[in-house]
């Protein structure tokens, strides 16, 4: 039995298990959902074990704990290979506009739907299935390289604690190549490889003005609003041009080189379709002088993801609220480091800021870049992988998500090496998230080829 | 037993009667709350017939119900006077940062708390008693002049349904007089008498994206945001000077006389306890060249009264949000229309809308500003009635907030008179409302001898 024989065998099994693991809320950004998420580590830890890793843990850390997994290769020579991907999700309620509660997942013509099915259970599951098939072509017991998963369970907060974790295990870690799956592809038909992501920090905005909601009646016209003044710094992010309107913001930024400019240029991106999934009414809107895959790509950024202040419920209220709110988020490109862009935000408010109102910023430490070096064999290798699996030429693109991959790539000194099958079109971080099932098993056959083309990389040497 | 005596002998009774009656929640904003707002007509039509008013009836409205209530003079000829209040209330919930139950009232060393004691229940309540008194002091069974209340249920909704009501009812009503007893005085040792209150128009704003929240990875800075989007049309609302930046908005403002800036300047404004009262961090703002008693009382003036969109919840979520949404108040002073305002408000919108989001403006009908005639008969007896119950000068002032008084004034084609003993520091429309029972017996004190100063200059003609 082959490793595509093995796979389309497994299929009802392996959705069975992803489903399963989907009905746990794992919401790392909700407190209340925090023992979910341990639970959500130990369904992952006790599939694994099932799967056959011999060495199976729960990695605690300051915040919620981590899952590690490790599989020897049978050749104490060949190449240590680390899996990161993450078992927490995004927030989901169904009043948030989801046709269906995003934690009662269901399989229907092929699809997985429910929240995490792509960010990024499904995408951790398919290296379980990947490395049965691989044992299965090969009639072993072991993998033809080393093994190792290391699952997180903060990356939907930023990853606060997984820095710390990588030092303290560092030495017991030591891959030679870092396998990341938790990004996504040119489209369903046409594999790409990640070669670089965007960091982000974010950044709470609390403006406070009056003890108490002042009627407009007596107050109206003669003190400050918190409301109007959150709304003068938000409008003042940007400037006329769409640049960040920070001081400094962009003084780290490595610029495009021409021939980036020109690589990017190449991939057909078909900016229509790409809006029409964004929603009818959508538009292009960016940074003057860059095209929209330059824009979402590989220059920072400036979003606010949420705002909320005064009288929200039904009918009117006259009044001034006593405080407004923003929430904020930054994508950041190499070189850029989170902590300065925090202190660049809070030269802008002490700037822009009106009497009156005060203002207070609560930042997450945030995540660096990071860039996954093109020339790299481990590169080449998975683009062999990926292109034997889908039977197509596998592309280069860049991401504009943010993960913790600049710290595994810096603390752990290995390459990264991007192998996911997501698509902008699953919906994560939105209602509705899905993946198909198709290409969640290309994943897994992506990856046992990876493992013969690493194993046999080295041995060639 | 005169005026006085007998108010002093009923204050325990009277304070009893308004908890009881401030225990219904009559929020007319809230759909939920509308059996209430018919709950509170139903007490004080009960109220009023105990009272002894000979005629009392529920007036339906395409809204919620008024109360009406007559009481004929014994003299056929003596003046015949109108006095409005309102029975419903401002929007209260204990998690607005209320230290006790809105609707559970109480008494403590001589403050009755909850919402509506000082907007507008108690002081409509002040009614009942003052003709108590002026019955008890006269030895009569009827008033010295005709007495109809008009006691309506929507004036915390901006009135929608009170001037068809009037247009409806105009030929049963006809007085000589109308009595407001909705607004405040000067300070609780010094009563006054406004001349003036401004307008009011509302509108919500909302603003749609994508069609659902994006992952701000995959398009963060290449498609707009609603909610950046909507930070720069409330950023806009004003320019760097403080004045409103819609088209147009100051056309129709008579320009306030020197006469009137004078009158106004001699008041003794204390800035500094003003702003005390609205919170430790409060600083005065808003329109260059006026003074803050203009600018609250004189001047119109545009107000954010709420905003949200996106994620507000625990936590932060990459998401470009599908939309946000504004609740915008306009206060306007003599000769501005609510109507023009709100074309005023769309012309600005199409002018400053980014490609992108959609715009939907949702207003409401708005009530005009009014003014009460300084030389009038009726408000020097007005000033004489109250200097007996307070024993002290009565001035004059403005006021910022807003009712159906230009409705009142035009429709029965008679003067206003503000008689009225709320205060400012009296939190209405704020968590924890409250009044002092001792100026709710001084308003009872100074309608029974408003009656009886009407009924003499009748006489004395």
């Amino acid at each position: 039995m082959d490793v595509r024989e093995y796979i389309a065998a497994s299929a009802t099994d392996f959705s069975r298990a992803l489903r399963e693991w989907l009905t746990i809320p794992s919401v790392s950004a909700d407190p209340v959902r925090h023992g979910d998420v341990r639970g959500s580590a130990e369904w992952l830890a006790g599939y694994l074990r099932e799967t056959g890793f011999p060495v199976v843990e729960i990695w605690e850390t300051a915040g919620l704990p981590s899952v590690y997994a490790h599989w020897p290769a049978a050749d104490a020579g060949a190449p240590s290979v680390l899996v990161y991907g993450h078992h927490d999700v995004q927030p989901a309620a169904l009043d948030d506009g989801w046709d269906y509660e995003p934690f009662a997942p269901y399989e229907k013509d092929g699809k997985i739907f429910g929240r995490g099915a792509s960010d990024d259970k499904g995408q951790v599951l398919f290296h379980a299935l990947g490395v049965r098939a691989s044992l299965a072509a090969r009639d072993e017991d072991a993998p033809p390289v080393s093994v190792t998963m290391l699952i997180e369970g903060e990356e939907e907060s930023g990853s606060p604690n997984f820095a710390a974790l990588l030092r303290e295990r560092k030495d017991q870690l030591r891959p030679d190549v870092i396998v990341i799956s938790d990004t996504t592809m040119w489209a369903a038909d046409t594999p790409s490889i990640c070669t670089g992501m965007r960091g982000l920090v974010d950044a709470e905005i609390t403006l406070t003005g009056p003890t108490r909601d002042l009627h407009s009646g007596s107050f109206g016209g003669g003190v400050p609003n918190p409301a109007h003044a959150l709304a003068t710094i938000l409008a003042g992010l940007h400037d006329a041009d769409g640049r960040v309107a920070l001081p400094g913001f962009y003084d780290d930024v490595i610029p495009l080189t021409d021939e980036e400019r020109a690589l990017l240029g190449k991939l057909p991106f078909d900016e229509a379709s790409w809006l029409a999934d964004a929603g009818d009414s959508a538009a292009t809107y960016g940074e003057a002088g860059y095209s929209t895959l330059e824009r979402i790509w590989a220059r920072p950024t400036a979003e606010i993801n949420g705002l909320w202040g005064g009288h929200t419920g039904p009918g009117g209220k006259t009044i001034i609220p006593k405080a407004a709110h923003a929430k904020l988020s930054f994508r950041l490109v190499p070189d850029q480091e989170p902590a300065k862009i925090i202190e660049s935000l809070k030269k802008y408010l002490q700037t822009i800021m009106p009497n009156g109102p005060v203002v207070t910023v609560t930042a997450g430490t945030g995540v660096r870049p990071c860039r996954s070096p093109i020339d790299a064999p481990a590169v080449a290798a998975a683009r062999r992988a990926m292109g034997r699996a889908f039977g197509s030429e596998v592309l280069f693109t860049k991401e504009g998500g943010s993960g913790p991959e600049a710290d595994l790539a810096d603390i752990l000194g290995a390459p990264l090496v991007f192998v996911a099958v997501g698509l902008d079109a699953d919906r994560i971080h939105a209602p509705n998230e899905y993946v198909d099932l198709s290409r969640l098993l290309r994943g897994a056959e992506s990856i046992a080829y990876l493992w013969e083309e690493l194993a046999s990389m080295s041995e060639s040497q």
